[in-house]
Parts: C-alpha cells; sequence; structure tokens
C-alpha cells in the first residue's frame, strides 16, 4: 500500500490545496473528500537572519529600544540619557504633593529610624562591625535612588545574603582573629557581587536567575530563616563560646553543652521582646493599616532595651552590649579591596553566590510591586542598577545590598510613590550616623537578636508551601530539598542542590515527553486525548499519536522505543477489520526538532514501512517543516502525500483511499 | 464586558456541551452557533497511582515484564533466567548451519587473528602492557556471548576508552616510573567502569548516556580521533623522548623539537604501512563485499613488518619492536584491585568517565545493528551485560572492553547471526596467548601506530558533520566545541563542555519558547501560524497565542514579557473597528505546568482585566487541565467560560457574543 497513493495527493505546488483527481471510478469519492490544506514551510531565511533573530528573542525579549524607532537624533539622545538614569523620569514631574505622600509616613519619627536597628542586626549576621550595617543603608539607597526603574523598592542590607556573605566567608578567616582581613574580604566580596550582578545585567543573562524557581526559594528561604533564627540563640542565651558552624545539628549541640553559660537575665529580655516584636507583626498582619506598628516595634525595643541597660547597669549582670560606635559618615574603603591571589578564588565565588542570590530577591520584590501597581520593570536594567549600587558600595564602606521586601512593603503601605523615599532613608540614617551614634552604647545583643529573628520569621511561607504541595508534587519536592540541605548541610549547597533538581527535572521532562493516543470526537472533526476526553473514540485502522516535546538527542531513543511498543501492541490486538494501516504523529506540539530527532524520523518511517504500515506527520511547526523539507531534499523521504495540515483532514483523505483500494 | 457572559456559556455538568439560551432576541443568533464542547479534566488519580506511572515511564519505559502477565509461576522462572542469560535464548535453537554461518568468514585464517594486532595497539594507546590488550580480547566476548542480548555486538578494547583511561590515569601516575601501580590502577578503574555500567542498567538510569547527542559525539570522536593520531607521531617518527600530554599544540611542539631523533627508517616503514592501511581500507568502503581486504590488512601488515625486522635485523637500527611476551591465559588479578584512599578518587572518576564513553558507544553499536536487522535491544540489560563484563575482566586482567563498532561491523558483513561469533572470536585469540605469543617478538611499534591511525581515521565522520551543519546550525556549534574542547584543552573537558552546550541549548528552549500568534486559514476553523502560513489570515478583536513549552519556573517571566508586550503593541496598533477584546492563549502544545506556571496564568488574568481586555484558554491537556481546575477551586479563577476545547469555537462562540452586546 506503501507509496501507492502519490497521484492521489493533493498537488505540491498549489497554495490553495486541490486535490489532483486520478480517474476512473473513484472520482466521485475523491471529489467528495474534502479541500486538503497544504502543510507550509515559513518563508525562506538566511542562516545570519535566523540567527539574529534568535539572538534578538534570548537576549532581548523585551526589545528595550523599541521607544527609539523614528524619533530623531536629539530625541533619542535624550531618552538614552533617561533610559541610563530613571531618576530623570520622575524628577523633572515631581511635585511637591508627591513628595509629601512620600514623606508621608516618615512624619513618624519612629518609622524614620527603624531602619537604623535591622542594618545593626544584619551586619552582626555578617559577624561585620555594627556600624557597616548603617553604612550600608546609607549609600546605596541614593545611588538606587538614580539609577533604579522601581518605583516601591527599597534597599539596604538583607538577611540571606549577609548570612550567606558570613558563612562563606568565615570559613576562611576568623573575623574575631583577623577583624580587618575579614572586613576587607567582605568588601571585595561585595565588589565582585556588584560586578556578576552589573554584567549579568549589560550580558543581558537576566533569565540566569530565572532558574530559581518560585519552590525552591520558598524551601530555601525558610531553611534560611531557621539557620539565622539558630545563630540568634547566640545572643538570645547569653552563650559565649558558640559553635562557628551553621548546621541545626552543630548549633544545637552548642546551645545543649553550654547549658551553664545560659544567662537567666539575657533569656527574660529575649522572651519579652521577641513577644513583644512578633505580637507587633501579626498586628501588622492582620490590619494592613497598622502597618506602622510593626514597623516601629524594633526601634521601640532597642530603646527601651537601651534604656532600660543603663538604668540598671546590666552590662555587669551578663548582658553583652554594643559598645562604643564611631560617629561620622562613611569612609572610602578602594584600598581595602584585596586582589590577593590567596584570597581571590574566595571573594569571587562569595560575590556569585551572594551577587546572583541577592539579585532575585531585589528583582523578585521589584517585579511583585511593579505587577501590584501595574507598571513594567526592566529586569536586565535592574540589575545595572543593583550591581552599580554594589560596586560604589564597595567603595563607600558598604557590604552587599539589595532590595528588601520587607522595607519595600513598609514603603508600599505607607503609600510611597517614587523611588525618592530612598533618598529620604538615606537622610535618616544620615542623621543617625552623625548624631545619634552614641545612644547605641548600652543596646544589648540580645534585643538585635530577637529583631532578627522577627524579621525573618516571615520568610517561613507556611501558605505557599501548602499552595505547592497541592499544586505540584515534584515542586514540593524541589521545595523539600532546599530546605533541608540548607539546614542539615550548608546554605549554599543546599541552593545547589535545589537549583540542580529544578533542572534536572525539566530534562527529565525532555528525556520523556508524554505522548497520547488521540481519538475523534464523536460527530467532530477534533481529535483529542483519549484518556482525558471520555467521549473520544479510537479510529479503525489508524494510530493517532501527539508528542509534546521537542524531538532532540535526549529523547529520540525513548520515542523510538515507545512508538514502536504501540505499533506492536495495536498490531497483535487489532481485528481484522480494524487492522492497523496508519501511524498518525501529529507534530502540533513539537516546537523544535534537531539532527538526532530527524533521524528518528526517517528510521521509524522505514520501520513502520517494514511492518507494512504509513507513517503520516501532521502539522509539523515551523522550524520542524523545514527540517522534514531539508531532510526531504537529501533523501526523499516524507513526501507531501505523507503530510497533512490537521489530523481530521489526514484521516478523511486516507479513509477514503482504504476504502477505494479494499478489495 | 468581563464576567457578562456567564449565562450564555455551555453548561457545566452536560456531557454533550449543549448551549444554554440566554434570552430575548438573540436567541435566534445564539442557536446559529455550533455544539460547543468542554475541555475536560482527566479522570481523578491519586497522588500515589500518579507517582507509580510517573516512575513507570521514566524507569521502565520498555515495560521489560509484559510478556510476564498472566503466564503460569514455572514459566515466568524460566522467562526470568531467560532474561537474565540471554543466551539461553538462541542456544537451544543453535543449529549447525547457523554455526557454519557464524564461522564462515573465520574460515579465512587470516580473519580469524586480525583481532590480536588491535589489541595489542590499543592497551599501548592506554600505556598498558600489550598483552593486557590480548587477555581484554579473550574473556570479556565470553562473558558478553552468555550476558548480551546484541547478536552482532562484537565486543573487546576500544580506541577512545583505552585512550581516556591512558591520559587520566597518567596524570597522576608514570606508567614507566611505576609500571605495577598503573596496572593497579587501570584494573582498578575497569572494575568501577563496570559497576557503573551495571548500576546505570539495574537502576535503570540508561537514559543518562542519551544526554550524549550525536552531534557531540561526532565532534569528540573527531577530536579523539586526531588527539590518537598524534600520539601515534612517536612510533611512526621514532621519537624517543615524547611528550606525556595529550593536546594538539604540546604534541606538535615535541614532534618540532626532536627532530634531530626522527628515524628515516621507521618514517619510511610507516609510510609504507599507513598507505597500504589506507588503501585495503578505501578497497573495503567502496566494495562491501571486499571486507575481509581490510580486515585482513593489519594482521597482513604485522606478518609482513615483523619478517621485515627479523630478515634485517632492524631492531639494531632504530626501529622499536615489542619485544618479548609471556605465553598463557589471563591470570587472576582481583589480587590487583587497589581500593587505597588515595587513589580513590582517580580511579572512581577514570572508571566512571571510561564507562559512561564505553557504554555510549556499545550500546549505539548494539541499537545500530538491532535497527538494522528489525530487532530491538534492550539498553538497561546491555549495560547490565557490559558492566558485569567489565567486572569480571578487571578480575581477569583484563581492562574496560565495550562493543566495538569496527568489529562489528565486520561481523555483520560476514554474515555472523548470533553471539556465538564472540565466541569464536575468543577462541582465536586463546590460541594466540596459548602459542603464538613468540612470534610477536620482532614486530616494530611503527606499524602498531600506522594500524591504530588506519583504524581511528574512520571516526572522523565528514558526511556526519556536513549533514549536521546543513540540518542545524546549533547542533553543529555543539559539534565545533566538543571537537576544539578535545583537541585544545583535554579529552575529557571537551566532551564536559559539548555535553554542557547540549543541556544549556534544550534549558534555552524551555527558557524562550515558541510563541506565535495564529490567524484563521481562510473558510476553514483551521488556526496556524501567521509567519508560516501565508493564507491565514488574522481575526480582528482577538489576538490568538500558542505556546510550545512547558510553563515553568524558568519561562513565566519571559512568557509574561513578551504577552504584555504584544498586547500593548496590539492595543496601540488596532482601529475602532478592530479592537482588541479577547487574548486567546492556546495551551494544546503546553504539555506540562507547575506552580509558578499557574500564578503566571493567574496574574496574566488578572492584568488583561485591568486592560478590559478577557484571556481565553484553549485546550489544556491532560496535567495542565487539572492544576487549571485546582487553581479555580482554590480562588476561583478559570471558570469555565473562559476554557473552549478549540480555537474555532472560541472565536466563534466570542465573536457571536461581541455582536449581541455591542449597541
Amino acid at each position: 500500500m506503501v507509496g501507492m497513493r502519490g497521484a492521489y495527493g493533493y498537488n505540491d505546488n498549489g497554495n490553495e490545496g486541490g486535490v489532483v483527481v486520478g480517474g476512473g471510478e473513484a472520482e466521485a469519492e475523491i471529489a467528495a473528500m474534502a479541500v486538503l490544506h497544504k502543510v507550509a514551510a515559513p518563508p525562506a531565511q538566511s542562516t545570519a537572519s535566523k540567527l539574529k533573530a534568535r539572538v534578538k528573542e534570548t537576549f532581548f525579549p523585551d526589545d528595550p529600544f523599541r521607544g527609539f524607532k523614528g524619533k530623531p537624533l536629539t530625541t533619542k539622545w535624550v531618552m538614552a540619557v533617561q533610559y541610563l538614569f530613571p531618576i530623570l523620569d520622575w524628577v523633572p514631574s515631581y511635585s511637591f504633593s508627591l513628595f509629601k505622600s512620600d514623606l508621608d509616613h516618615f512624619g513618624n519619627i519612629l518609622v524614620m529610624y527603624r531602619y537604623t536597628p535591622t542594618g545593626i542586626s544584619y551586619a552582626k549576621l555578617a559577624s561585620l562591625p555594627p556600624i557597616i550595617g548603617l553604612y550600608s543603608s546609607f549609600v546605596p539607597p541614593m545611588v538606587y535612588a538614580v539609577l533604579g526603574s522601581s518605583r516601591d523598592l527599597a534597599v539596604g542590607p538583607v538577611s540571606i545574603a549577609s548570612l550567606i556573605m558570613g558563612s562563606m566567608l568565615r570559613q576562611a578567616v576568623s573575623p574575631a582573629a583577623e577583624p580587618l582581613l575579614f572586613l576587607q574580604l567582605a568588601f571585595t566580596s561585595t565588589f565582585f557581587a556588584g560586578l556578576v550582578q552589573a554584567s549579568l545585567g549589560i550580558l543581558r543573562l537576566g533569565f540566569i536567575i530565572d532558574f530559581l524557581s518560585k519552590a525552591t526559594l520558598v524551601g530555601f528561604m525558610a531553611g534560611a530563616a531557621i539557620i539565622v533564627s539558630l545563630q540568634q540563640l547566640k545572643a538570645l542565651l547569653g552563650i559565649v563560646h558558640f559553635t562557628t558552624e551553621m548546621g541545626l545539628v552543630p548549633v544545637m549541640a552548642s546551645v545543649i553543652h553550654h547549658t551553664k553559660e545560659w544567662s537567666w537575665q539575657t533569656i527574660l529580655m529575649a522572651v519579652c521582646f521577641l513577644v513583644l516584636l512578633l505580637t507587633a507583626r501579626h498586628v501588622s498582619m492582620k490590619w494592613p493599616k497598622l502597618f506602622w506598628v510593626s514597623a516601629c516595634a524594633p526601634l521601640a525595643c532597642v530603646i527601651v532595651s537601651t534604656l532600660l541597660v543603663f538604668l540598671f547597669k546590666a552590662q555587669k549582670h551578663g548582658i553583652s552590649i554594643i559598645g562604643q560606635l564611631k560617629c561620622g559618615l562613611n569612609r572610602p574603603s578602594w584600598d581595602k579591596l584585596l586582589f590577593d591571589p590567596q584570597y581571590l578564588g574566595l571573594t569571587v565565588k562569595t560575590g556569585l553566590v551572594t551577587g546572583i542570590i541577592s539579585l532575585t530577591e531585589g528583582v523578585a520584590v521589584g517585579r511583585t510591586f511593579a505587577s501590584l501597581k501595574d507598571y513594567q520593570v526592566d529586569g536586565n536594567k535592574e540589575m545595572m542598577a543593583i550591581g552599580l549600587m554594589n560596586i560604589v558600595g564597595s567603595c563607600t564602606s558598604c557590604y552587599v545590598t539589595t532590595g528588601a521586601f520587607s522595607r519595600s512593603a513598609v514603603n508600599h503601605n505607607a503609600g510611597c510613590k517614587t523611588a525618592m523615599s530612598n533618598v529620604i532613608m538615606a537622610l535618616t540614617v544620615m542623621v543617625t550616623l552623625l548624631f545619634l551614634m552614641p545612644l547605641f552604647v548600652y543596646t544589648p545583643n540580645v534585643v538585635l537578636g530577637a529583631i532578627i529573628i522577627a524579621a525573618v520569621i516571615g520568610l517561613i511561607d507556611l501558605p505557599a508551601v501548602y499552595n505547592i504541595w497541592k499544586m505540584d508534587k515534584m515542586d514540593f519536592l524541589v521545595c523539600l530539598c532546599a530546605f533541608a540541605g540548607v539546614i542539615f548541610i550548608s546554605v549554599q549547597q543546599g541552593l545547589a542542590i535545589a537549583v540542580g533538581i529544578s533542572i534536572f527535572r525539566v530534562l527529565l521532562q525532555i528525556t520523556r515527553p508524554k505522548m497520547m493516543i488521540q481519538g475523534n470526537i464523536k460527530g467532530t472533526d477534533i481529535y483529542r486525548n483519549l484518556h482525558q476526553y471520555k467521549d473520544a473514540q479510537r479510529v479503525p485502522g489508524f494510530l493517532i499519536l501527539t508528542v509534546e516535546a521537542p524531538i532532540n538527542f535526549a529523547n529520540t531513543n525513548y520515542l523510538n522505543e515507545r512508538i514502536k511498543r504501540w505499533i506492536e501492541e495495536e498490531s497483535s490486538a487489532g481485528t481484522k477489520q480494524s487492522e492497523l494501516h496508519f501511524v498518525i504523529l501529529d507534530l502540533s506540539a513539537v516546537p523544535a526538532i534537531d539532527t538526532s530527532g530527524i533521524s528518528f524520523l526517517i528510521d521509524l518511517k522505514k520501520s513502520t514501512e517494514k511492518h507494512g504500515l504509513e507513517l503520516i506527520l501532521v502539522n509539523p511547526t515551523g522550524e520542524v517543516m523545514e527540517k522534514i523539507q531539508r531532510a526531504n531534499d537529501a533523501h526523499g523521504h516524507f513526501k507531501s502525500d505523507s503530510l497533512y495540515l490537521t489530523t481530521g483532514e489526514a484521516v478523511a483523505s486516507l479513509s477514503t483511499f482504504s476504502k477505494m483500494t479494499a478489495p
């Protein structure tokens, strides 16, 4: 039967797909056939133009310069400058009323200074001097206000990046024994983090952070929050000799082995402030209008605890305090950048990990608020802004900063409308740095620990975990692996494992693509998956298969074996009437094919022919059609009579033919 | 407009998708609408049964035990034993005529001994004593004959695995300085290679070797062939002080720096034999019936060169010879396996790399011949067989062996029909080992070098490279990277780079999935890509998009930005008449969706609603529909009136509705 039908096929050159009539008595029957539509290849393109299109779609999917087209040169220049400095977008139109709404929540003097204690706390989390945390809350927000394109992002030090930087650097250098070297390494890592971030933006490789899926991040954040909280047990219990390791097991062992060092005064204070902070948090979550309650709570705690210590001279009763901090603004630190080959590997690695993690957080936060207010954030531009901010930061005694979710949420709730909020925030930190530092002398470390715990507890997002569990069990597994990896192995390796599993999952989907048998939905020419649609029915004599993945090296062996097994099962099950004649492969859902894939199709064609079957391809998409055509040019497989535009047309045309040739 | 249409939608519970009539004057128009078909979710399944199905499809796609179903217990036992020892499949029915056809080409005494020189040559390539190559041509074929399921695979040492093992082990130990240790490491690596291979088979992880795409292999093989040939320059030019490095640059530098050591006698001999061997190869390729010409050429060269050396006492004129080899069969070597922690990392790594590479070669060769003769080879069973063969080999003084293409091709051309050919081959090697070893004393190394070059030159497959270039430029890039990496960096790293690029390419396809705008093909309800089909036309008021990839964490950001940009362009371009009302997302080609993907759909729904548009989903496949339904249960997005089975039905139904609501 194979190859006999050539003359009845639609013509090769006609566009409208007219039917070429064979001859003799079958004429009438053929005329009754529906008009067949030809499968077209996309218009021919040169390799260079195809490459250009591909590169554009990969690196410039947002087509950032589309607004520039057809504008006069001067306008183009103005637009380019505006593109590089988004501040020019909003400053000219910045009005007093906007300023008032930006300042609105800063009217409350307590909220104004709320970033001071968190800055200090996060610096301690990274094993850095507390003042670095304040420095990092001053310069980077100013830089971001000029370069950043998000109106809601509030930048500053964040817990996860602080944690990772501290843990990675501590592996090589002790912050207690060599404080200066540790500081140098921190600045250098920040420099590399900024470099990585800016490069990703400039090279338009922003999609790399997309590989951190939501499930990965949820698990990772929850694990990191627990690790961070565990670290605070040192301050909360007043333990002096604490482990330098981060995992759940060593920290708990350390806590239990040092019960003698526990100080009841410290624990009492810890419990009180923790309860206070968590209550404030709960109140703000329940009534969003009361956002300032949780926003002010940290500062209130610092003030109260400092007063308590000062009044009762509690530092002499086993409560450790921050101690003297120098007044004054950021000092330049470019002379502290250390490019010594001995530490280069470490700083580059630390910069890479903290850079990508903090970028992910910053871009995700920016996108979340942009979508809430329905404006667009240019991911690659954000990366350049955050990167430059960190490079400048590394030269002005700052460590890694990024857009923080909690800060941005407070700004958003308070009704901030432009990046000016970052400037105002920086100014309050400046006032603190210049005049208020002596006030922190008696601030107890325990209250900083409590502030950190209250801050990171929000990273454990149980509803999201539940949602992931309900939606997708594999995603839940990824989430769980990230969580367990962070808690039991290490922060970096937990992350690596989760990313690895996410990618492996995607590869597995390609390696074992979904294939379905389709049937006809009664009374229509719609063909759908038999398993999904109960009213779809098998068409006798046909095996209609769909493949739902690119056909490439990773799955051709599988597809080959699977299809052959199906044919075998069909052939052995078929009765005389329903004997299998045609194998239809619906390629609608195959977006791409590579050389292995083409070889697979050719092999399949040959082997079906050996079994007396005919292989029909339906609706190959652009790229696939192009390659099938090239294979046809070279070897003459897949003539036009084995290509159809829809399954319906293929079945109609082939059944008619079957009937005609039947005895 | 959004949400107003609820009452006109098809009913939620009916299976046949009857139309619920709204009321008033529009009745007639609605009645004219075609019957709508409901999108169904696949039948509900528990997580456990879904997991089971997934695991089965991932690890047991070939359903190896399907023949066992419904058989009595004793039959099952017999089948299980036959499954483990495929020899039992063919030995009972092995007849004298089959034996004759297997023996047929061995009737030629020269062909019979053709494996001897290649075995010796490959052992030298791995820096092992020549006799190991013969041992490796004796035991492994016997083991494979019992366990292997391919009838055509001829096993023995192969060039690539020899090259890699030699180069990896030489990095740690010098074969000249510590020959015993080197030998121990080789056996131990072989043991681990076997272990890796058998484990991949038992754990049914065979798909891992699928990640070596054809393009990767073509580039890698060509690079390796050149590296191997370059190594032979030592023997071919008679250089004594040769570099131990493998790259193109150091080898050529070494050749040029040691011009004084070049020996004209050696070079003359090299040129003569090389011409002879390559001519023989050419003859056999042109006339496949003369396959025995190239099959016998190596042995003929060995005999002639040995005689020449013996007669002219050429070893005294600067021609290096193999020297004394001990007679006798393989000695046990399990006491030589070295699990010293100092070398454990090296041997495991070497075993892993050589194991996977040789497995890839063996399985690919087996599959090629199986598809030529139209029988099935079970990949996982093959892996177990090859793995066990190498484990046994490592205990009997053999190094890594696998199915070799050239050997199998000769067997195939000679008309061998069963794995018995492996047994006969092993017997000829046994005869050599027992009685013929003294004959090799005067065999010059130069002839072995020429034999290796003639053998590996076939690995450079220029037609395949040309085909890849024509078919797929990205595949060509992968091929080129593998080639350049092997030649300029190192064999292992070249391979790693090529595999990395292949996987990155697959990931990129997911990260930047193809999206197309579809139009209606005039006079039909077929919707196809506007770019590919010139006679497809836009439907005014509709933006019909297809996504051709799973929607997951890696591409939701891209899809989001890209779709929003399209909507923006459409909205700004549309005139009053063709104003955009509906965005149709055809999900036919979306095989899977994860939690990020569902969030993306919900976000898109919300943001289109903000722009006064309606998002319609068409034909979600089983898994996608299930998750959309779950999202619907939880949040109430995607009611049934925004889901259609085909684009045609959606457009028909929605245009009718548009007309009705128009003023």
